[in-house]
């Protein structure tokens, strides 16, 4: 199976890597918008001008669209799904029913499978509330994220005058994850759920109280959380927060019995080193999925919600019902 | 949807309890092999002898085999599946190939679909270790039971002479989930995954230390774990020990990178009060799934792994898209 990387930012980088890990996947050809000469890649896979992509439909299996959803994705996707199956992690929640249907409409058009927002929010995390709430129709949901980096609060901070780099931590908290765990079905407030952690190299001479007072009273992204702000230096910064860590949690606390006294708690949970490499092994299983969905002749738009599970494994049915259930 | 009980023990019991959360579904009888006007169910529906299932064939969409493994669903699945759709939660792990390729011939004769080992073990359990494995190939897998009680401990323990009752607890060692989870992939000995604690009432006179011995030195049951006995009174037991909870952990920890060089760990858990009670509602979520199926055409036997998570819920696809993904 032949796949294409389209974008080579961390979350393209990724799929390279996950690649290797996979003897039933080649990767064929990286496309970007840049001058192709300027991008070397990590194993040394041939990069085009995505100007050439459609060029080499023939020679690919399934195209993973790797740009960001806010502008690229809720064109590239419907645009590519009429030429190749294609995979995206479109993660704009509330935009999710209008860009499945144009996808929709695009693969159907081009007898292709597109399968969009797949990752771990949306993706894994989608899946387990899904199957959670089928299991428990009695229950409650919550959804934890952290400890990790949020990149839209990190740039939000960057914006700030007088701010050189920073990173932005989203913490759970403790004390709110054990109450759910505990069965108490707490309703929680936005500052009861989480905490956010900022470490700020401020350009020399700035007023670090200002700084400190414009970030704990931004609207939406700090003002209704419990913000710490420390600054550091640079190579600090450097040395110990350039990772892309990230995580979270999914809880559904329910009930059954003739009359709901018995109480069940099903939980998941991810620790991730790196958001986008794991994004990408997400990716890469529904990218097999694709490519068999669409070999038996499905076409259109699907989500994770829609695709069996054994279609993620190279492992047969055979193999996976005697090693796996 | 109608659904049928076949067998009403503590599964048929829990199927009845979680019918009531699911308004698309009814229960139309119960089937038991004891004499029907013995048996009187918790919510006033009909029973019938066994021998009468099968004239009731077209009044049951699905029936749900609530028999055990060792004897009654190696034999029930596959005569059943001739007439009905058939959902079951075999669970001799060994004898899955055998029993699916039974249920197969048998449901595609007469048209209908067979899901077989559905529940938490295998079910979810099974579900999060084949998903995890499709996302990070290089990794290893950790399954953990418990705290719960084990039918099958608490049975070797009544037949120790001078036991007039027992109950078991199988419980996680702590330590080694903690070493799990912090990703340093222990090779891990029975011993040091679960300890056994067991609630013994002894008949009068009877030699205690002798029953503690033959406890601990029980080959396959007792003597690879560190085990631990207490002699209570038949009213502690009833008292403190008559629930039938469960659970457990299924964790894999995998890396990724051009060398591996991040780490990931996925986690699933469960904390069940009643064991029974939350197969019965993962039999029920597999029983709409059947249904639908069926009604598209489809036949033979599948199990958790060949089953697109949308068909659990009743929910159509455009809602589950903008509420849970």
């Amino acid at each position: 199976m032949k796949i294409g990387i389209l974008g080579y930012g961390n979350l393209g980088k990724g799929i390279e890597c996950a690649v290797q890990q996979n003897d039933d996947i080649e990767l064929t050809a990286v496309f970007t918008r840049r001058d192709p000469s300027s991008v070397k890649t990590a194993t040394g896979v041939p990069v085009y001008s995505v100007d050439d992509a459609i060029k080499m439909k023939d020679d690919i299996d399934v195209m993973i669209l790797c740009g960001g959803s806010a502008t690229d994705l809720p064109v590239q996707t419907p645009e590519y799904a009429k030429y190749f199956n294609v995979i995206d992690s479109f993660d704009t929640h509330a935009r999710i029913p209008e860009h499945f249907a144009n996808v929709d409409a695009s693969a159907k058009e081009g007898g292709k499978i597109g399968i969009i927002s797949v990752g771990w929010d949306p993706g894994m995390f989608s899946l387990n509330r899904l199957y959670a709430n089928a299991i428990l129709p009695d229950g409650k949901d919550y959804t934890f994220w952290g400890k990790g980096v949020s990149q839209g609060h990190s740039d939000a901070i960057r914006r700030i005058d007088g701010v050189k780099d920073a990173k932005q931590y989203t913490i759970p908290v403790e004390a709110a994850l054990e109450a759910v765990r505990g069965g108490s079905d707490p309703d929680l407030t936005t500052r009861e759920k989480h905490i956010r952690e900022c470490f700020v190299v401020a350009e020399e001479g700035a007023d670090k109280e200002r700084i400190e007072r414009e970030i704990k009273t931004m609207p939406n992204y700090f003002s209704d959380y419990d913000t710490t702000v420390h600054f550091i230096s640079e190579e600090e910064l450097k040395a110990n927060h350039s990772g892309i860590p990230h995580g979270g949690f999914v809880i559904r606390s329910g009930k059954t019995g003739l009359d709901g006294e018995h109480r069940h708690i099903i939980e998941y949970s991810l620790k991730l080193d790196s958001n986008p490499e794991f994004t990408s092994s997400v990716l890469i299983a529904y990218a097999r999925a694709a490519y068999r969905l669409n070999k038996e002749g499905q076409t259109g738009c699907k989500t994770v919600f829609d695709i069996a599970p054994a279609y993620l494994c190279k492992e047969s049915g055979d193999y996976l019902r005697s090693h796996m259930l």
